[in-house]
């Protein structure tokens, strides 16, 4: 099969590798409908994380389960699925406590690569989540934000306690700030204040339930979020890129006692003490557990209450992966789908 | 009247100052029974703060109400009251959303000092409780104790999401952490772990409700929490002393997912965004807002349900404050009381 694989930063590129196999007896291969380019994926690409070279690179997937190991029940054959960037087993007591991200037996999807025609998905039972038909295709490139980006987002609302009357804001305007604007919108959200300056990204974080767009940033955006807060700043902030600059902003443009949800993995960053002891707010995030709130998202998909998929603007065959990298890096993509 | 004032660092004196008098329309003046000396209070003894020499010292307090401005109304002479270290005005947004120690009209009582006869209690109506009745004697050491360290703990423990069937750990044993614990009691908490290494501290925590006691600190501390928690650490951790090592306890010693409360300022520490994140913990403290507690603690104290006075374990008049100071240095004294 056609596999992207990852020789150095700046440097992609689609080759033939054998198929993946059932290793575990707990394991799925899925022979995946479309995959995707992931913010994070970026990291190694600038040489700001190193990986074994050549690495397998994704871990946003869904698809069609083509072999099953003797010990997966829930999932069987020929079923639409999606699931997330960590394989977790849905049973411990982490899992249950709703934190898969961290379940004790995980595994991350990453060194499958699920850039890739077919993945092996481990822990198949508890990581995967299957629609209840066949899908429209027209619904699959939202299947696929659902499995990173839209869970990703929905988990930094959640952990910002993103509800009815509070005031959000959003820090980040790539594909999980967007979807965070979205959450906020379904979770109740009376105020969306996204910080953009991209005139495209603006127009579509309004279309998914954005009420206000400050362009400032640093100081300068705390101090737009705090004018549209009656000095106190949001209850809600979304933190969606992970840097230094990025969090201080989330967390001073947070009013005491709000919350800040940050899912942008901040590599690097040192936090004051004293500066967030005296700030008052909460501080809570992670990779998200994408797989809480699965069930949830492809329901309101399958509805077609949201349309997550909107967030994919640009289309590129397997084949093109290393031109996708650099769209993404570029910014002239906010997220590149592989059809494959 | 007489009045503690440092000098500096170890330099404790006790000086006829004039009284004070009712500045604002909105002040009281309190006539103390008793005041207290605080474990932040060793900062600037310690060198590691510094004050605008001699600065008044003390914050904790209660008394009997012994003058009024011509606005207050919900106070009035001759009643026994409770505060917190902030006046603050209990009518702002900020204060509804129960983080009175970040109202916007806030003031430093430690400004005023406590450790005095008389006190001017700024914002009076939004910032004292009053007691149903006048206290009887032995309850006052109890009241005192709301001030602060009990109010500070209640807050930790609330913080850190301590309820029903958690496990809690807390970190540090001074006379919050120990009140933390005898907070975790009131609100449900299955198990109390409190990490400390002194007999006689130990022996009030378990009298207040702690069910474990773990001598390791650092790494090994950690280990223990986890030996103790199935592997995964406490779902609530009460952070309650404010060093790099303590709060990297605190925090490791939490499951993915649970709570850490810290209150110990953290000055000069700094935390990892990478670590934090990976944690999965969710991170929240200032300083306490107690007089979000205080009619509930008021309350539990004068249906002698709790008695947090127990934490006073040497008793010395205001004229020695000097040696009160030093016996807390000196980890001689849990906490001083200072008659007045």
């Amino acid at each position: 099969m056609r596999r992207a694989l990852m020789y150095g930063p700046e440097d992609v590129r689609v080759e033939d590798r054998p198929d993946p196999r059932i290793v575990e007896s707990t394991d799925a291969i899925v022979r995946l409908a479309a995959t995707s380019i992931c913010g994070s994926d970026l990291w190694p690409y600038r040489g700001v994380e190193t990986l074994q070279w050549p690495s397998p690179m994704g871990h946003e997937y869904a698809g069609i389960v083509e072999e099953v190991g003797r010990d997966v029940r829930a999932i069987g054959l020929g079923q639409f699925v999606i699931g997330s960037f960590f394989a977790s087993d849905n049973t411990c007591e982490t899992c249950k406590a709703g934190y898969h991200s961290s379940c004790i037996h995980r595994e991350h999807i990453g060194s499958e690569g699920a850039q890739a025609e077919l993945l092996r998905v481990p822990l198949a039972d508890g990581t995967l989540v299957a629609t209840p038909d066949l899908p429209a295709e027209d619904l699959i490139l939202s299947f696929l934000a659902a499995s990173d980006v839209l869970g990703t987002g929905w988990f930094a609302a959640v952990a910002a306690e993103v509800g009815t009357d509070k005031t959000v804001a959003v820090v980040g305007d790539g594909a999980v700030g967007l979807l965070a604007a979205l959450a906020s919108k379904q979770l109740g959200a009376t105020r969306i204040i996204i910080m953009s300056r991209h005139p495209d990204r603006q127009k579509l974080a309004l279309e998914f339930g954005a009420t206000e767009i400050v362009e400032e940033r640093g100081d300068d955006g705390v101090a737009k979020i705090k004018d549209l807060t009656n000095g106190l700043g949001a209850h809600s902030v979304v933190e969606a890129v992970g840097t230094q600059e990025s969090m201080m902003q989330a967390i001073r443009s947070t009013r005491p006692g709000g919350h800040v949800g940050y899912v942008g993995v901040p590599y690097g960053v040192t936090l004051s003490g004293e500066e967030l002891f005296f700030s008052h707010v909460h501080l809570h995030g992670g990779p998200a557990p994408v797989r809480r709130f699965l069930p949830e998202l492809v329901e309101l998909i399958c509805h077609r209450t949201i349309e997550p998929g909107k967030v994919f603007d640009l289309e590129l065959p397997l084949e093109q992966a290393a031109e996708g990298y650099k769209a993404m890096d570029e910014r002239r993509a906010i997220k590149v789908l592989l059809t494959v």
